[in-house]
């Protein structure tokens, strides 16, 4: 068109995006042009100016059905939602589940229609942030990602709660109320960084004292939770405490703890973490659990990309000069109920 | 750069797209400009010749929190996200909350980024169907639309389960076991066709003894079938029988007529619809109810929008000219448990 209309590419595209500094007259003879070709300037084109979308991926490389019944990433997503639509931008979502869905992925992502990628990928053997990080794509982790021992790899910029300091303060809780034997149902440690972050905050507290044997790996599910609270139960029936990695966790724990006739808090404390009010409100008794604002973080995992990608509407190369890029990690704090 | 290497524009993009038809000679001054341009031939580039993402939107205009809560959703998106990936193409998920985002989706749905919609609309006056049909983008929807009196739109086409059908059957069941008093808990039949056509099979069978005291509206949630159940029991304290439009007022309904002191089905046999199965055969007795091939309609969807646009891969104008495009009813059943 450029050709056609006997101006430059650049001016062309100054009257297809009404911007400023063209002569009315030669703004016109574009139109013509444009009229003429029955051209529509459409956001493709533009974007080969542009570069811009307006638009964030929201990728998510779990089950769906983990996803659509953690209340978690419920969460997550709210406050992603709303920061990036109070920003102007679009979010866009993207689930992985099964290995052949990684390439198409790939190729959206790369294919310039996203401005910036907001990523939860928890898993170690995850092979998707390598991949986004080959496309140059502005990323921001939600949870700290867990590396493999020897894999190196560019400085990720993630936004987390404080996981080990929370730990550390509900044991502490246990310890205080003077309980003796205090067990954990962990989670998938050799996979995500929050189980073992949880795990080690436990053991920054007991010590000498957290035993193998009252340290019982799950998985994040209720019915996990509900199994490690029965094997803890069969090898140390002396245990009076746990502190349990998860609300899901923690609800299948303690219907096990009914079904064997202990009472909690009085013969048996729980403490969960997440402090997601569906559960911790509703369980029998209320749960005592650490709280972390996961709203929030989905919010702040937003603002970082921005300072990264710039805002819908400012230059990408200024907005990087002016806010230096670092990992987040907010504050937790116990909520007491009627668990322990 | 068509002008930079003095040949024509297709010849370039050709070149970009590595097509046969383009001399050796031609095909290296093509090259030799793209490199001194420092040219990258992204998908916004070919996109303007080709016209093709491979990625589909789905695009669901209801809270967050229903979706996620609701199993109903996360069925149909399963089925989808199947068949879009057996198909090559990626699904890209988009949520509307707030009347604040639609100006946004609509910008990316007219953007060039994916080549049709599949639509999760169910309010009648929700201004998003209209949106998407004036951008031009083959669009199947997810249920029936329900279009307001006097309110002119193209035929859209939809996959839906044979509502009424199977609300008849659930209700020809009831009658068959002797019941003489039937309620029914109904959805919200002002916003969602579902609703209407499952109270419409509700009449067709009991006729003039589908009084209005029998009738109470819901909204598909627990707490709302829990609260309709309550009401009816006040109303006619003689029912003793309850077609409940879904499974999840079912399991509401239940509750209220445990603690009245009502036996299911002794004292009133109750008959939900869905069949989602982490409710129904969970429920306390589990719940007779009207079954769905959710999934499959998710996998139907996604055909039916790849008859309009063409798969991955192939022309569009062949595709639609080859495969005319109506809506598909799938049939229901009914499947007997404990409840009625």
């Amino acid at each position: 068109m450029a050709h056609r209309s006997g101006v430059s590419k650049s001016t062309v595209s100054r009257v297809i995006n009404a911007e400023p500094g063209v002569r009315a007259e030669v703004a016109e003879r574009v139109r013509g042009v444009i009229d003429q070709l029955g051209y529509v300037p459409n956001s493709a084109a533009r974007q080969l100016v542009t570069r811009r979308n307006n638009a964030i991926a929201v990728v998510a490389s779990q089950p769906q059905n983990r996803l659509f019944i953690d209340p978690f990433f419920d969460s997550h997503l709210r406050g992603i939602r709303k920061e990036l639509v109070h920003h102007g931008a679009q979010p866009v979502l993207l689930f992985l589940e099964e290995p052949e869905e990684y390439p198409r992925v790939g190729d959206f992502l790369g294919g310039g229609h996203v401005d910036g990628a907001l990523l939860f990928s928890l898993r170690a053997d995850d092979p998707l942030p390598g991949m986004i990080e080959r496309l140059g794509l502005p990323t921001v982790f939600g949870g700290r990602p867990l590396v493999r021992e020897g894999e190196r790899v560019r400085e990720r910029v993630y936004v987390d709660a404080d996981n080990r300091g929370g730990a550390r303060e509900a044991v502490r809780h246990l310890v205080a109320l003077g309980r003796r034997h205090i067990a954990t149902i962990t989670g998938p440690y050799d996979q995500e960084a929050s189980a073992v972050d949880r795990l080690d905050g436990y053991r920054d507290v007991l010590l000498d004292d957290a035993t193998p044997d009252l340290i019982e790996r799950a998985d994040y599910t209720r019915k996990g939770g509900a199994d490690a609270m029965a094997a803890l139960l069969d090898r140390r029936p002396d245990l009076d405490a746990v502190f349990v990695a998860s609300d899901l966790m923690a609800s299948g724990a303690l219907q096990v703890l009914r079904e064997r006739g202990r009472r909690v808090p009085e013969d048996v404390a729980v403490v969960g973490f997440d402090d997601l009010a569906p559960i911790a409100e509703t369980t029998d008794p209320p749960l005592t659990t650490v709280h972390q604002d996961i709203e929030g973080m989905g919010r702040l995992m937003a603002r970082l990309l921005f300072s990264r990608t710039g805002e819908p509407g400012e230059g990408r190369a200024a907005a990087v000069a002016e806010h230096p890029l670092s990992s987040v990690v907010t504050p937790t704090r116990l909520v007491l109920r009627a668990s322990a």
